[in-house]
């Protein structure tokens, strides 16, 4: 439910490869090896010349015992089609939105474990057919699991997050694809408003600017800029002659172009067997390899896209995880938001079911068999009770807890060997915002909206930040006159002058509205609002947005010097005078430390594709498994959903 | 400084191969692809046709753009050699243990970065050549980095950790191999005593009895029996027919053959370009590629030598760091500790340094250029004064910071590109240990022992321990009347009961000293104390020891639920019984979570050795860069010091 890898911001007017030829099918290494005196590698087979640089795609050989079965499997959760081939987004939306399960059956008592998404949905359908549901949800005070809206009131009943009590920003989910039906069928239907969320920053007129930032090396460019003339940056890298004036998503672009072939143009059968190809031929590939063997990208290209088109953090991970959400999510894709934020929908899936949900009850251990499920729960043992034990027992399961915590529920009898498996081994990432308050929406300034604001602080202030001559000690943190006083801590004055970037360089005003930047220091992308919240004339930015590695580094600071050194790294990109404007309120995020997530999704390692996904989510007697990463959607509410209209349908028609 | 993965502590009466043929080098696959119609993967080499299981090694093809220049570096580096291949560790160990720096020089003002074992050494050395030292350290309490006792006193002058203060155990470095000259001259240098480290369980008479436990699928089996029948351990996995009888620890060792092959047996410069040989043909892998690609493992079978021999959480970090492991460190390697705990090693390198460490001060940013390293420091904010800044000077500076924390520390001017990537992209590893406390050695029992020990807390508790018929609610906790009272709370006992494994299955008495077991449960590897500590009837054990994922998953529990859940684990393996003697209290250190350290070591990815180690090491103007990082060692305070030599060399002699 996280947003992906930033996609590509860049201009479409670019020219389009011509489609490669499609591949010949190839005899698998292993039936290579096999065979006396075969010479390891002859059955590769080459896909395509490609259309670009001069670079040969070569196939991939296919990887030792990779089962064409497995990969239809794959294939289809991929495409979400049945075993015939058939879609089944259509009858999933159908039940979902409109007509809920088929009626009359026997009545169930179903223990739905998790309130996230998935488990808020099973549990409305579930009992919309006439079963008993209990939700057993770990969170004290909150459902809507990797959906989280830091903001005043809400099904929480929060205290407000921010100094002016109006701003709310997201910890989880924060865009909506317009390629995901599911999800955006259910807001629909659901009544809740939705509007554009701008990946890319807009001008007046609501078309995409591509004014934002890249700040990379040392230097700073603006997109629209950088997809012009991409050579001092991509120089500063050291790339080769021929990527130097070739835009960084182009590249990446290019580099993908073979394994797009395979499912470019198909439809039906034909392009679940392209799927289950590229499945087979690169779903063994870590983006490490398929961009350097496969690709044939030197390593300072990779570098360059790495750092720009945020594959970096990521190359250890399967290729295909980046491909598949590249290839489902175009750069023509629109997103949405909902206005005060996606925890609306989560407030809207609980109140048709809050009656079912059992808050503070967290699954210590699972028993099954004889028609009976029991789980057993802890409290979180706030307040004067401690820890408090309840166990709960029904005829049947929905699990929706991510593998990353069921690994430490012990479930008796055991799972399967593949699900055991696949709950020790399934790879979850790490995702950590970190989200900085401003009094005003300074991204939004021209120059004399600068000249007249920092003048308001104090004469000649304009002039001293061009010119570098401001104190370096933390004192104009927060000292514009719109800036409520008191949060900005000693500690994080301290913080702030201990280690902020010190340059004397100051870029113009960046007048933009949505969209982010992306940098090579440690903040690593940073977005602002698509909106202005409606009564307040200050702002929230997502000042850090990072993964896997880069995320797990600012998970060692405690918040008095987080949120410091995120604005220093906010303002190597934006300039210092940003400073004033910091109401010394920040939130922070770490999908990885929370303790009911584990991490930001199931991303996969290479090979987990076929070697896990399918023991994912087949039942075990009694027991059903949904959850994002039951589908191959992980990280994305519409994943969620698709799991939670099989799994209740599995319950439903008698498992 | 961790210990690495276990190695496998089979019987060495198991057949070694014979010695593959070495192989003939291959043009690299870019330049067969450069070529006009070539087809790809024809340069590809056969190795060997290995000794073992029918199975064929192959060689790899060289990855694209792997530089031999690069290789030679991180071979040399490998091996502790200079650019003529000669070897450097007779001469470090001169200047660490004998004659000290050469005399004469300059005397320059040193700022040396963190008080770990490279930064203590590094400072002593550079003192008694006659520079002036300043040694800055961010922690508040303590110096040593990652080699840390949970003990009483010190020089941290601690608390006493555990409810017997004579108790102590390893945070960190808790083994020296006896093939690591550098440290084992240090501690015998220093007139510290060392005694044996038992990775492997001994007898009374002090020999290896593999009498620890390994349990997976459910099956639980003495290491020994294993060794000798790893039938129904194997079959719990699915492996094929032909892996079916052959220990887990020999179908690794056979699927390093080939590897192994380019290095055995050859001396001076074939053996560096052996090396180097292997870095450029399987540097670009991951272990999962190795095992799959090369060693052409199916996956059940990948998975079995995952879980016993401990690859499973790193399989998608690079081949050649486990395989450098296993290499430098043999079977036959011995290995030792420090009676009190290897802080008495940090004791001693502290006590010479003393007056030079500027505790409490944290690096936040550094200043370089025109003769002068300015590095700014916070507190901890710890205590009334709040945080502090204080900025150091100095002429030159020995950076021991590892890169997971150099990431966050601005330099101004900017680091080169290669180190700045190096510094942005270097991959950190988690490691976590869980410990806890017993009143009485239990894993030393015999049955007779259990007996009397058990009837002590009430009779007839033998038997009911035996019949699965022991209260599961935590009320036995702590139940035996050596256990001193007050340390189980409440919500220990809440936890331990929600989440125990229940089975009725008791093992018999393990009768083990030293040594540890391996699970697939979350505890996944788990050690007893090679010896018992003077004056205590008790012990502490090692519980869990975990890396990379299965570490991570641990630290989202916070103490109260972590330590019973970690109790639970090793009670799969050891029986319910062993709950008795719990005292209530234990330790834990996830390296990750760790401020200062951010991870446990550098375990590169893929390509990393060769597009990153390079660059590590090398100054940038009067910037020097030590700690276990900058070595082929990392983890292990061999490479700290070897690090500690070279960079107080390069300082010493003009630098």
């Amino acid at each position: 439910m996280i947003i992906e890898p930033a996609q590509s911001p860049l201009p479409s007017d670019e020219p389009h490869d011509p489609p490669s030829p499609s591949p010949l099918p190839g005899p698998s290494r292993r039936t290579l090896i096999a065979g006396a005196g075969a010479v390891a590698g002859a059955g590769v087979v080459p896909v395509a010349v490609g259309a670009f640089g001069g670079a040969e795609a070569v196939a991939a050989p296919v990887a030792a015992g990779t089962d064409w079965a497995a990969c239809l499997t794959v294939a289809r959760a991929i495409l979400v089609r049945d075993e015939e081939d058939e879609p089944l987004v259509p009858r999933y939306a159908d039940i979902l939105l409109r007509d809920g399960l088929p009626r009359g059956r026997n009545r169930r008592n179903v223990l739905v474990v998790g309130a996230g998404p998935a488990g808020l949905t099973a549990a409305h359908l579930l009992r919309e057919a006439g079963h008993r549901v209990t939700v057993i949800e770990a969170n004290g005070n909150r459902v809507g699991g990797r959906i989280k809206t830091f903001r005043a009131g809400g099904h929480e009943q929060a205290a407000p997050p921010f100094a002016d009590p109006k701003q709310y920003a997201e910890a989880g989910a924060m865009r909506i694809p317009d390629s995901h039906p599911l999800v955006t069928g259910l807001i629909d239907s659901l009544g809740l408003k939705r509007r554009r969320f701008h990946l890319v920053d807009v001008d007046a007129t609501g078309r995409p600017a591509y004014r934002t930032w890249i700040l990379v090396n040392g230097i700073r460019v603006r997109r629209a800029d950088y997809a012009a003339a991409p050579q001092a940056v991509n120089r500063s890298f050291g790339v080769p002659a021929r990527y130097e004036s070739v835009p960084a998503s182009r590249i990446v672009r290019e580099a993908f172009a073979p394994v797009r072939a395979e499912i470019e143009g198909r439809q039906g059968k034909a392009l679940v067997e392209g799927w289950a190809r590229v499945v087979q031929r690169y779903g063994h590939m870590s983006m490490y390899r398929y961009l350097t063997d496969e690709a044939k990208l030197d390593e300072r290209t990779v570098d360059l896209v790495g750092t720009v088109e945020n594959l970096t953090s990521r190359l250890h991970l399967a290729f295909i995880h980046s491909f598949i959400g590249a290839s489902l999510i175009s750069p023509d894709t629109a997103f949405f938001e909902l206005p005060d934020g996606t925890g609306t929908l989560v407030d809207a899936l609980y109140e048709r079911v809050e009656d079912l949900v059992r808050l503070d009850r967290r699954a210590t251990r699972i028993t099954h068999g004889n028609g009976e499920v029991t789980v057993d729960t802890v409290s979180e043992g706030r307040g004067r009770r401690g820890v408090e034990r309840e166990t709960f027992t029904g005829d049947t399961a929905i699990i929706t807890v991510p593998f990353s915590g069921l690994r430490h529920i012990p479930v008796t009898p055991a799972l399967s060997y593949g699900k055991r498996r696949a709950v020790t081994e399934l790879h979850y990432d790490a995702a950590t915002k970190v989200l900085l308050e401003f009094s005003r929406r300074w991204w939004e300034f021209d120059e004399a909206d600068w000249k007249r604001e920092l003048e308001a602080v104090r004469p000649g202030l304009h002039r001293a930040y061009r010119l570098g001559r401001t104190p370096h000690d933390g004192s104009l943190l927060g000292a514009h006159p719109s800036v409520p006083r008191g949060h900005v801590s000693a500690g994080q004055r301290a913080h702030y002058a201990a280690c902020r970037h010190v340059a004397r360089d100051q870029p113009e005003a960046a007048r933009v509205v949505g969209g982010g930047s992306a940098t090579d220091n440690p903040n690593r992308f940073m977005f602002q609002p698509s909106y202005p919240v409606e009564g307040s004339p200050g702002g929230v930015v997502l000042a850090s947005y990072s993964w896997s590695d880069d995320a797990l580094k600012w998970d060692a600071f405690d918040d008095e010097e987080r949120y410091p050194r995120a604005l220093a790294g906010l303002q190597e990109v934006y300039g210092q005078r940003i400073e004033v404007f910091y109401t010394g309120v920040g939130r922070t995020q770490s999908w990885m430390r929370d303790p009911y997530a584990y991490g930001e999704a199931s991303v996969l390692f290479p090979g987990q594709h076929t070697e896990l996904f399918p023991h994912i989510r087949t039942p075990e007697g009694s027991l059903h498994f949904a959850g994002c990463h039951t589908s191959i959607k992980p990280a994305w509410i519409e994943g969620a959903l698709e799991s939670a209209v099989r799994a209740a349908l599995e319950v439903h028609l008698g498992g």
